[in-house]
């Protein structure tokens, strides 16, 4: 990585150097396992995003606890997960072009590999890089349930697809992709659960023409961190993708949780020092648009009540102090929790994981830029 | 850099991988150009912010043709700017700690190096750290003219900050630093430049107090692409920083610029794939949070008159077509303005500079993610 990492294993929190993004390791290893360990036995799999963390370390532990397998949102994810170790891999996603398709059917050498398509031509050249390659790729056809993003309509549009990638010699359809992205986010649980149950009911649908057609549908795949247990209890997903669990972020703070419902804790954050406290009532850190994603909203000042983070700049991020007897000072650091989680650990090339404010791990992000 | 590059030279456009950050070569040496040469000869001095840029490959270019230095924002940026060659760098930024005072005064060995301070005890720490290193390091006192973000109080404040500094054996008082970061975006050119000159004043007044006290003011160091010209007519800085004319963004697009004022041209693009057109109305590009920087809005799509870029994933941008009979494929490829240049270029390590629809380089982003 270009950047030296900004701690030692051992060094206690407050030498960690900043901008740097925390794990704290005692909320992440429950998230890790409370998510699984809340799904009912041997309903459905669990097969986590590494988009979220993109780092071979974390997809590991995953797998170790019963994951059966990974989403990559693009090859180059996949090429550095499967360096890493990790040998299945679900591309939650459509791969164009020749040079990536080229990429994608290598990577069926060396690992079990899928693959999304919402697109004939695409299957085609998808297909002609497999034969190309002479490997089986595995295929999922993506439909829209709501996102309006990516994904043929379902019923007949997608029963059509998947005959056209079952005619095809090296591809193999594996069954169909239902996730619907915006619905993580609806904040009133009725409201999630509702769009949700009309992504399950679409998949059903077209599961039943496709059997009804003679195509068996093993896999439903979909769901994130805001839908997975009604995602599970509507009972056609096979397997779930979230990633966010691990981490969580403002944005999903923000969500209504059902009552009983497995809470995620905040495990990240971006450690910061505050630069600059020119008044009593505000003051600049040193995590700007560079450290930490403004997306889905404002950072969180999680440790200390009345300090606001009102303003990103590229390298700053200026502090409101509402209550000017903060006794925060020039060299002080402090934690920010992300609005959003996924661009934030993009930004970033080290997970500085810590327990007991000591270091305890220092993992590369290995797959931050993986774009292609 | 981890990432392999997007592109060969010699490769036609149309090869290139995306997503992919071009540079358009003719308009960014156009833009390379036009701002030292409007410049009234002798009147002040060019040390262009490199954190636009991140690339020593184009802090040569700057320096080629006149500039006198570089602004960087963080120590391990000018590390690396130094490792590529450069000898002449402000630190147009406050920086606090141990660690990083340590590194930054051991650049003061391999190059001339100067920094910002707007906090006395910070002052002690640098001038500890400037004596262990036996060197002597430059140093700017920021004032604050607007920017509420860091900076001391023009006047007398900042004179009993320049006092200390001058009284320390390891750093020189070099004068002040007076940048409005707000003000560069502000829409109205009679805004823009009303906050330009009262910055101006702030510093001018600020100046006169120090000199009335006995200490030299050789440098007034501030400006950017949004202010230069007004800040370069009123006449008392003696350098400026600006960093986004070389590429520009759909932000800086939105101001008002005065007539006859040099236009600088668009050369930064984010080249995408259509990956999915499940509709006539819409469909997704490759190029979403993780790939352009939407905190000043979302891209542009310059070349397709009725396609916008209506929403931004983590790895999708999702497009309208608002004239159906737009003929864009899935494979076609297309350039993206982003909103915000520099925390764009930042997400990627590689420039591929395009002339004549050929790659003629492919620059590293050698400072990406350089934000200790």
């Amino acid at each position: 990585m270009p950047q030296r990492p900004p701690a030692r294993i051992g060094q206690p929190l407050a030498e960690v150097d900043t901008p740097a993004l925390l794990l704290d390791l005692d909320a992440f290893e429950r998230n890790l396992r409370r998510l699984p360990s809340s799904l009912p036995p041997g309903a459905i799999s669990l097969r986590p995003h590494a988009k979220s963390h993109k780092c071979p370390e974390i997809a590991r532990r995953q797998l170790a606890i019963g994951a059966v397998g990974i989403c990559c949102q693009k090859v180059s994810e996949a090429e550095a997960m499967i360096e890493g170790g990790i040998h299945d891999v679900l591309i939650s996603n459509e791969i164009v072009g020749a040079t990536k398709l080229a990429r994608l059917a290598a990577l069926g050498k060396k690992a079990r590999v899928a693959v999304c398509v919402d697109d004939a031509a695409n299957v085609d050249q998808l297909e002609a890089a497999a034969a190309v390659a002479r490997v089986t790729l595995g295929v999922l056809v993506e439909i829209n349930v709501g996102s309006d993003r990516c994904g043929v309509a379902p019923g007949e549009p997608a029963v059509a697809l998947a005959k056209h990638v079952a005619a095809c010699p090296h591809l193999r359809f594996c069954g169909l992709q239902a996730y619907h992205g915006p619905a993580q986010h609806l904040r009133p649980v009725a409201e999630r659960h509702a769009a949700a149950r009309r992504a399950a009911e679409s998949a059903r649908r077209t599961k039943a023409l496709l059997e009804a057609g003679g195509l068996p549908c093993p896999t439903v795949t979909g769901g994130g961190t805001g839908t997975y247990a009604c995602d599970t209890a509507a009972g056609i997903h096979t397997e779930l993708q979230p990633g966010s669990y691990l981490f969580m972020d403002a944005d999903y703070a923000r969500n209504e949780w059902p009552a009983g419902a497995p809470r995620f804790e905040q495990s990240l954050f971006v450690w910061s020092t505050l630069m600059s406290r020119p008044a009593p009532d505000w003051g600049a850190v040193d995590a700007g648009l560079k450290a930490i994603a403004t997306d889905s909203g404002l950072p969180l000042v999680p440790d200390h009540p009345g300090v606001e983070f009102s303003r990103a700049a590229d390298e700053h991020g200026v502090l409101r102090f509402h209550d000017p007897a903060c006794v925060l000072a020039v060299g002080d650091k402090l934690r920010l929790v992300p609005g959003h989680c996924d661009p934030t650990v993009n930004l970033h090339e080290w997970f500085v994981g810590i327990r007991r404010d000591r270091v305890e791990a220092v993992w590369p992000i290995t797959a931050r830029g993986a774009f292609f």
